[in-house]
């Protein structure tokens, strides 16, 4: 199945936070707060008034509340609208 | 009878989801999430202002709580407008 | 009495349901959805932004909490903005 | 008093509903559902982006929860905005 | 002190409503009802998209819930935009 | 510590409201309405759709609610947007 | 991990507010207000209709309810629209 986000949609996987301790291991996500962070997965073709500035594989951050969830294959995904990204992380 | 949208609407053939589950069964719909899937049975003309970027046949995923529910002939239909599609699926 | 409606408006005659059951009788109206369906009487001129693509004598399709209703000669009416039908019934 | 309407703004004199019965007697009009119709009394002179497409004696059908009551030498009136108009009864 | 309205602010004496019983004598304001009517003191100099048009002196009727209220040397007064005046009575 | 407000927000240094009784005193300002005038301290560069009509030192009027409050050095200012200012006062 | 803010957003390290009493002690924050100053870190490119009048380095003011905050690297930060920003302190 492949989701092909339109106008200025952006389609985003939820990222699993894995986070070390100083001693190296990992806590589970439940610990932890919920992530705002996601990559990448597909971009529309933008609109007349919205340009897309991200492309696909890019890691980036989005407004907690926004976006519409889609589970996908077993997996978490959203569909944003360009201007719900605030941010790409490097 | 036949249902023709206008301007920027799109008529959507809601989806019954059939999963099967790794034994092959079919498990019924009331057990799964509702799905926010359907198949674009007709399309407007659209607007100065909204080009349609969609087309009868295509699978389309849509914002669960957009459009308006229609009944006809039996089945279950929305009529959506042209943002409210979120992606396409192939 | 007749009504001319203005700008955008469209006036719209909502349509008594009457549906056949299996063996043929008519099951009363409140035994049914309310419904969505009307037949244009009359149409504004339309707006400088708003064109007019329905007619009189059309059986339009609209949501079900738009409109304005109208009572004229004992017959109930609705009173429409042209954004407000979303599909032409043929 | 002269009241002048300004810009879009439409002065309409509140119709008092007297409705025979089938025996020819009037019914107060606490008994009957609150008109919606009024007779146009002063029109402003529209701006740029409204123009005045009612004159003053036309009978006109508004939305019921829409303008500002006025009394003036004891009598009842709507100012409304020509866009609060929906249609000319004749 | 004097107050000079912006843009397209108007400022707006209250009107004490005082009227006459068949008697002849004046009822308190408290037993009518809260008047819409004022009487214009400064008038902005308007904006590219709003012209002022009323002028000081003129009496004015306004809707009952806009503006901001202001006193000044002990006299009522409101500062309205231009398009919450509704109408000039002369 | 200098502020300097961006695009079309003006700082106001909020008055303290002092006024004499009849008999010369000077009353608390709990004692009276909390005002709604102000001293204009600085003022932005304006933007291509507003342009700045009050400068450093007019005294303004502007909405009791507007606005958002900022402490400095132990004073109180206001930071409004050049529309929430109604009046210049002289 | 370094964010960098996209169109009109604007990435701000909040800042941790210590204040010395008149004896040089600096209070703990909690005794006092919660800031709404910070450091710019990083600007976004701008769109059609934003100008970025901020840059890196500039200590600024914003509304106390306004963005989106971040937690990285153990920090917080905010990412503002740039019309979120009330004014450059110096």
């Amino acid at each position: 199945m492949t989701i092909k986000p339109l106008a200025d949609r952006v389609l985003v996987k939820i990222e699993e936070v894995q986070e070390k301790t100083a001693s190296g291991l990992y806590i589970p996500q439940t610990a932890q707060e919920k992530t705002q962070i996601g990559t990448v997965v597909a971009v529309g073709e933008g609109t007349e008034k919205v340009k897309m500035t991200v492309k696909a594989g890019d890691r980036v951050m989005h407004d907690k509340y926004s976006g519409t969830s889609v589970k996908a294959d077993g997996k978490e995904y959203l569909i944003l609208g360009m201007s719900d990204i605030l941010a790409i992380i490097e």
